[in-house]
């Protein structure tokens, strides 16, 4: 089993190699008639000249990796390669939403280098998001050369849409909770459900069904999706406030220097005292958190156990995800990729 | 024949009707996460309770019109109905394109009341537009409920992606024409075509299709709407800079006096002398052009026949679209709505 997992690490480049030219011809058509777009998001996507800098600006891909590890739990390589289309539009799709939400967040830097938005100016970055998003749909659309039927295709894009509108949604409730006190960890977690979880949902769910999956097995992949999805971004914001900064490259506490409204803070208002509450709200109001301030907020964080219960929420999605997995009742080998990707998901330290 | 067209305009409230609610369908969805989401389109679709103000707050529903009205002229009022999702599709796919238009442009009124963006402020408007373009994917996917066949309906999607990406490349140009002084007539054109005549040119050649048009009578109506979208552009820039102020609701020379390098100026430029292009720059890079310079420009206009060739062009444009209805060599009473519908925009006075 061992060299199955050897075999299906190498599938991964060869893999992301397929997607990548699945989005390349979806998004090809973009500088037909305005250069400006296919140059945004040849840059946004990392397709600039230099091969070692395009790597690091492509983020992590994860999405496309599950979307394309689903089909071949179910169906074998020749699957995963039919899944390509999917994959690059997941992938699209992630990339847009990440454009806007850079433009909605202010946000001037993302994968070590100016943001869309930050360069070019917001009137131009919305557009670059709006053209990737008509590209994503491009992209799913190549499922159809890819042999599946016109019908199930159809049922793709409409799951696209939906998945979409639950993005959007989740980034409205986002933007929401900036402005209030009182966000409950439970309304966190259903905003992040949609607005980082669907999609690898989506992913996972649309990827085995093209991998030949019946509804059963279709919807436990999707459920994986789905935990792994919410244990992604619980992870993440634990790395944002207890991350170690020799291997995050930002300083720890840096969602509250932020005055980021991730789950630790939440967890912690929920916990604390009425006094410590005052304080938190104190420093979210002021215009700069300085150092005591988070160190202060972190040592509070430490008397309510916050790491503990962050670390322990991780791994509960983690185990919910590989508890999916094991439902399929697909053969060990078959999803021994899948086990192996969530163990290294779960163990990233960046 | 004149009972025909007394028809087929009560036939248009109708068209009208069976559109609105398949767009109503398709933005149910907006509200089951984020009731912000819900909010923001019904507001900017003019679903309000105030019946009166809504329809002034819908805007014209020509793109719709356009696509129910060559379906009947080729499949009779049948295919209108059948052509109601596609109609939805493309007047969402508009409204998508204006929400995010009035961010760019930082256009603070449309339609007689504030835009989402002054309302709601750019962040949640950037997800209000998303979401709509979102909508207008599922108000198509309607098209296979309403026997479309799927393989058919990819490419309906297909060609509503391809519209997309020129209505954004005809975007991107508008906004990079912003910051030059040598836009020449032709370049102008080219980008309106992009990002305003495309639209009608698929919403005409869809509809056809949908009616049961083969290539060269689907490809004949595409003409049409691309000749009918160019020339509305244009006669649109007539109005705002010739436009009887008691008729549009803007004082003659608004887009001049709102230093929009709308068609007039842009001949202007091409025709004037080196004096009077400097004495535009001037006036273009002034903080306010009072009404002196509105004026000026306005005489130099009137020097150089500018309002006369605008006409000309717009009736070369609506000729143009009439001659594409004939090539289509459909019977006269089939396509007597359309050139109703043609000379009533052309004559259009608002």
């Amino acid at each position: 089993m061992s060299d199955l997992i050897a075999q299906q690490g190498g599938d991964e480049e060869r893999w992301a190699a397929l997607c990548q030219w699945e989005m390349r011809r979806a998004v090809e058509h973009l500088g037909e008639t305005a250069p400006l777009l296919a140059e945004m998001a040849n840059y946004h996507l990392g397709w600039t000249d230099d091969f070692a800098a395009d790597v690091r600006y492509r983020g992590k891909r994860i999405r496309p990796l599950i979307a394309m590890a689903c089909a071949a739990a179910v169906g074998g390589d020749e699957a995963a390669v039919r899944s390509a289309a999917l994959a690059a539009a997941v992938e699209l799709l992630h990339n847009f939403t990440l454009v806007h939400d850079d433009i909605q967040d202010q946000s001037e830097q993302r994968r070590h280098r100016p943001t869309v938005w930050a360069r070019w100016g917001t009137a131009q970055a919305i557009n670059a998001g709006d053209a990737l998003y008509a590209a994503a749909h491009l992209a799913l659309l190549g499922a159809a050369e890819a042999g599946a039927k016109a019908e199930d295709v159809l049922d793709l894009v409409r799951g696209f849409e939906a998945t979409t509108l639950e993005i959007v949604s989740g980034q409205v409730l986002d933007l929401q909770f900036e402005s209030r006190t009182d966000v409950t960890p439970d309304e966190y977690i259903a905003m992040i459900t949609g607005k980082t979880a669907r999609i690898v949902e989506y992913a996972a769910g649309a990827g085995a069904w093209i991998g030949g999956a019946g509804p059963d097995i279709a919807g436990d992949l999707a459920g994986y999706g789905m935990a792994l999805g919410i244990g992604y971004q619980i992870h993440d914001d634990l790395l944002g406030t207890f991350g170690d900064a020799s291997e995050t490259g930002k300083p720890a506490g840096d969602d509250i220097r932020r005055k980021k409204g991730s789950l630790p803070v939440l967890l912690l208002h929920e916990r604390g005292t009425a006094d410590e509450r005052a304080y938190i709200d104190h420093a979210y109001r002021s215009e700069h958190v300085d150092d005591a301030m988070v160190e202060q907020i972190i040592a509070m964080m430490r008397t309510h156990e916050i790491e503990i219960e962050m670390l322990s929420r991780v791994e509960t999605y983690h185990a919910s995800a590989l508890a999916a997995l094991e439902r399929t009742g697909l053969p060990a080998e078959r999803t021994a990729f899948l086990v192996t990707l969530t163990t290294r998901l779960q163990h990233r330290t960046s």
